[in-house]
């Protein structure tokens, strides 16, 4: 028999428990053993809970239970949450987690600590919420050199641009929208700037190399600069625009690593993603391309997550399960020199100018009072720069093209 | 150290040997322990062949090294392929497959082999090709109650019907297009008539219950009877058509099993799914819908999911790597009872006695001489053969409609 301890009842610590006692059959058969629910951790008491049963407020009663052997952790954050993580893995007790943040920022010390142990760090759910994405890369592609991991990281950013294509909508007010529904946050910016997106990259280019990619210190961009007309030139193109994290293993063997919203064609698979939904396509060396998709976020799409690895964690008491990403940072190809096609859109009078300095593109059709919009040929992030600084306010917007 | 033998050294095979050769180091570092091959198994020589050193036309060879500890069965069929899975697997041997006839046929007596010999039955590759999907089925979503799985499992199919919607073409023009770029074979009919996405059906429906589903069981209708004019109604309903294998646990728990082509609306995700692309559906009572996209078949994917299963196996020699499917058949629910909405293409001057037998659905507009094609509210599948009974040959086609 296995028990399991979850810390913090939040949404998907209280997911996580509802998967544990409505999917019982299931997750014993799955784990080849009992597993059942000891306790959950949280500061508040929940009068009334149907769990409230399993409710302690000290941490130390589940450090020092030897009875449990796996523990979700659902509280977020990257204080309490690595201070407890790092006890329990140092108790030989398996840690399963949704935290994105702690992943990305302590990932290989724990995964270190769980091997010297003889438990596991787990982290399905940190990435994709109910997408299986991590054992995917990390066992079913693991005959793979992985080329290149790109994804729509982001629900709250993609059910944004979704409706704003839809609906011909502002930013501002789908935004709104957005945050009445739930969808957003109160404070939106670590979604509509990226920063989610950043760290669910990092993850994944960090398993795809085996090393460490710091998501402070990768290029991310969010998708606060896009606008209705973007989306009216993107349609004349047979474009939409998506905010995708990238992740590209360059000749010389470093990841060029970045999040920026793209333009992309109707036809590709990831052009298909809407709402809320995220997708993750990956390129192999021998399977070519693959890709994931489904929820990326909500209560039970992550719990189901988190439970796969209490399973995993309950089939394996006692042993590690490997994870190749050792605790050393990988040197980034800089970004300078990434290249792609940009969109330009810019006050019309400026767009002869645009063409004379930027040769070989074309001019986009969709008809904007006093706009035009161009396609540039594959260009350096430099030398767009460099043009654009020439332009000045000209330039109204940009937007890198996929290719 | 664990040393590999491949069965058999055509498409699949030769694609194992090179996948295990040219990505050793990953190979070898995803397993924790070096990976060498050993033998192949052919009764052809290859003479010049760069891995001609490992050949062998003996089994026997590999049975009796006790140093063989992976085996790749790649030869595909029933006869050998099942006596030497058998004899491997006694011998302690894992056996990693691509041999989908194989596993649907005997899979559940080889894993009851392999876990009372302390080795594994591994076939990721035999559904799907390069597309992780029995992996994220028994252990990403191990604490799913998985309600269904619909699949475009076919690669050839799905590069008819595309081309067909996208050059207007008749089927029998593209299937020889597709038998000279060697999208289809020189005998299509397992292909084309849905016998090979019922076996990867029945193998997937065998996984979400834990019990057989017998493929020969199972209503199966391949694209024979497709049209260009079919395609041109679709059109006009924003639907496109595919071969999909379905299977839905129904409310007293047995599966509804089927394959057959559907139209199905371009918004779907699994309409975006063209040429010898495959896709999986799977949908579970907590994380939603999810979609696993990638190539369904060729020699380097397929290769790489055997190996993938190499790794798996190499990382647990003398161990069982467990698979609940039991050695027993499933009760399947009766087609007849299935309901959908039917697309029926038929001849004008019928058009008005079909609406009266099945009222309630609309007509389309697209406009081919002399014909109609009406959508059908949801009926079951008893109904539309009571009602095609009394119209007869004024019937052209029916497509059942996805929803």
């Amino acid at each position: 028999m296995v028990n399991v301890a979850v810390l913090g009842y939040g949404t998907v610590g209280s997911g996580v428990v509802q998967v544990i006692e409505d999917n019982n059959e299931v997750v014993c058969k799955k784990s080849g053993t009992d597993v059942k629910m000891k306790y959950i951790l949280d500061l508040r008491d929940f009068p009334g809970d149907p769990y409230e049963k399993y409710l302690v407020h000290d941490f130390n009663t589940i450090l020092e239970d030897d009875e449990v052997q796996v523990v979700c952790e659902t509280m977020g954050g990257v204080g309490a949450a690595y201070q407890f993580t790092k006890q329990c893995l140092e108790k030989g007790k398996t840690v399963c987690t949704s935290n994105k943040e702690l992943v990305a920022k302590h990932g290989p010390e724990l995964l270190e600590i769980a091997k010297n142990n003889n438990c596991s760090y787990l982290f399905e759910a940190s990435v994709g919420g109910g997408i299986p994405i991590i054992r995917p890369i990390m066992d079913a592609l693991a005959a793979e050199k992985i080329e290149s991991i790109i994804g729509i990281l982001n629900g709250t950013t993609n059910y944004i641009l979704t409706k704003m294509e839809q609906d011909k909508a502002a930013f501002e007010d789908v935004l709104k929208e957005a945050q009445a529904l739930g969808y957003a946050e109160r404070d939106p910016s670590a979604d509509i700037q990226g920063h989610d997106a950043a760290r669910k990259i990092a993850i994944l280019s960090s398993l795809m190399l085996g090393e460490t990619v710091d998501s402070d210190k990768i290029y991310t961009e969010g998708i606060t600069g896009i606008t209705a007309d973007d989306f009216a030139f993107a349609a004349d193109a047979k474009q939409t625009i998506k905010l995708l994290g990238v992740s590209k293993v360059t000749e010389d063997g470093k990841p060029l690593t970045y999040v920026a919203p793209f333009m992309i064609d109707k036809s590709h698979p990831l052009a298909m993603v809407n709402d809320v939904f995220n997708a993750i396509f990956v390129t192999g060396n021998m399977v070519g391309n693959t890709m994931y998709y489904g929820k990326g976020a909500g209560k039970l799409p992550t719990a189901s997550a988190v439970c796969a690895d209490v399973i995993d964690g309950a089939r394996h008491v006692g042993k590690n399960v490997p994870c190749y990403w050792e605790n050393k940072e990988a040197a980034l190809a800089p970004f300078s020199e990434a290249s792609h096609s940009f969109y330009i859109r810019i006050k019309a009078d400026a767009s002869a100018e645009l063409e004379k300095l930027i040769p070989g593109g074309k001019f986009l059709t969709a008809d904007v009072a006093g706009q035009k919009a161009y396609i540039t040929p594959v260009i350096t992030e430099k030398k767009y720069y460099e043009t654009a600084a020439t332009l000045g306010d000209a330039i109204l917007s940009r937007v890198r093209v996929y290719q």
